[in-house]
């Protein structure tokens, strides 16, 4: 029987507003960012992480967060979520009343150090901050542990560690992890075994899985993971979003790819796959690249082609 | 548990030098062809398809069969294997004392007029022939069948039609059935499915499956199909082969990308990735362009980037 354990339903999270945009080159605009979260919500997307309440200097591009939260045209059924780095972030994310923040750790000390230019405890503390302040103004937080599944410094990221990053989040009172292979190392038996693994340590508690497709098994990943029984998914349209140690390697698994797959092999989505094709094609002209989504350039594999003119007249 | 019916070790066998090859756009030099077949011959791969015994006409890139089938360098481990449309075909193949040949034919009738310019009745009764002349020089017979996972004409293609087809190979004595997702349609639902049949019609027969990364499902399809039992896959070198029918779409999984994913999972390949990837980074030089190998721009997962100078200060 395919795959036993692999829930009917599944729930896709958008990040490209927030993880591909913050590294393109250019600006994108913020009327055209809200424009494009504003047609993502009509897809049926579960979630969407629409900027990150960080400050202008580290992240120039997301530097218009306030104006994009205010301006989209909240879907009912969407979740629309942030990153945000502390205290002060969460703050704006109360004032601009987001459903859900998203804190991120990594697993490994040496890429939370490089990435947050903090030790994990220190990220800890502030977060024991920022969930309390959450709290208060009923805001849900998803903790996401970064490198989890292997850290392009340290190599290999013990379970243990990650048993120990989602245990402190707990702790805190987070509602949701993450876990995420932030370069793309992930394999799809560790992503099996460490599912399996989680769901032991952490009975019930909402899981997601971020990956990226930098050595090509993204989608091999996220199959792993169905079968373990995870049922949410992180995406970027267009595989926005990539890892600054690989130039030319791909990001982000891609939104639209990983929609037609699960929409061929009959797990839902309730994502529109057509609409989600429509933003994903007027994708490069907004950012002013080449996007590494398959589905937009080989169409969806129901699009059939004509029969040669010679074949017909046989 | 992790895939509980997945092999611990699988089979891989190279495509590249004739599926990828014939649909270069420049023809690549005899000795280029023979040079990089003697270095695939190296890596522990299983078979290698050098090249096609067709019309020099038809396909002008592999006009240099002979020359190539006489020229490499036998390793004895490998199985050489090369394309064959009839019986002239094989005539060739056992002049030059190759270990098998491969016969196509599509599920789809359409497809088969489309890419061979015969009925599948005209294609079975030259099969005929030509398998029994490759009985009688002892020259292993391995059957394809194209588009057993759909038809970029015709759509879905009904698993008895390929269960026909198969089994019609079989009645003409073929040692071997490759299903081959010839346009990049299949989804890892249907490749378990379809594999689970073709166990119970056909029990004990050897199956390779061959799939395409056209909208980016391939290496998903292989853990399906890994995870149903396979241990028998093709890959092509950088993936090499594209779809005519999507002109930017990726063509072949890419060898180099699969063989890193079965090494990361612990699945044995008998291949040595590093000179792989070696042949991988040269092939862009030897076709003019370049591959949509991932491995090979983002390096291997083991591959660890340096520290930050400031984060090493601290």
């Amino acid at each position: 029987m395919w795959l036993p354990h692999a829930p009917r339903r599944v729930r896709i999270n958008e990040v490209s507003v927030r993880d591909g945009f913050q590294i393109e080159p250019e600006f994108v605009p913020t009327e055209e960012k809200i424009a494009l979260i504003d047609r993502l919500s009509d897809t049926g997307l579960a979630r969407i992480e629409i900027t990150s309440f960080v400050s202008p200097k580290a992240i120039p591009n997301l530097r218009d967060a306030e104006a994009v939260a205010r301006q989209i045209r909240r879907h009912p059924e969407v979740i629309y979520t942030a990153l945000v780095p502390n205290v002060r972030g969460c703050e704006r994310a109360l004032e601009c009343d987001l459903d859900e923040i998203n804190l991120v750790m990594s697993a490994s000390e040496t890429h939370n150090l490089a990435n947050m230019r903090m030790t994990c405890e220190q990220s800890l503390a502030q977060f024991s901050d920022v969930t309390a302040l959450a709290r208060s103004g009923d805001l849900a937080v998803s903790g996401c542990v970064a490198t989890a599944f292997g850290c392009p410094f340290e190599g290999a990221v013990a379970p243990e560690r990650v048993q120990w990053a989602a245990g402190r989040y707990l702790e805190l009172g987070m509602d949701s992890i993450t876990l995420a292979d932030t370069t793309g190392m992930a394999d799809p038996r560790q992503v099996s075994e460490l599912v399996e693994a989680f769901r032991k340590w952490f009975p019930g508690v909402p899981l997601t899985l971020h990956f990226h497709n930098t050595r090509g098994m993204g989608l091999a990943n996220v199959l792993a993971g169905l079968a373990a029984g995870v049922d949410s998914f992180d995406a970027s349209l267009g595989g926005l979003g990539g890892c600054p140690f690989a130039p030319g390697a791909t990001g982000n698994i891609c939104t639209e790819d990983l929609v037609h797959m699960f929409e061929s092999a009959g797990i839902g989505t309730g994502v529109d796959l057509d609409r989600l094709l429509g933003a994903a094609r007027d994708l490069p002209a907004l950012v002013g690249h080449d996007t590494s989504g398959q589905v937009v350039k080989a169409g969806k594999r129901t699009e059939l082609h004509p029969v040669p003119e010679w074949v017909r007249a046989q």
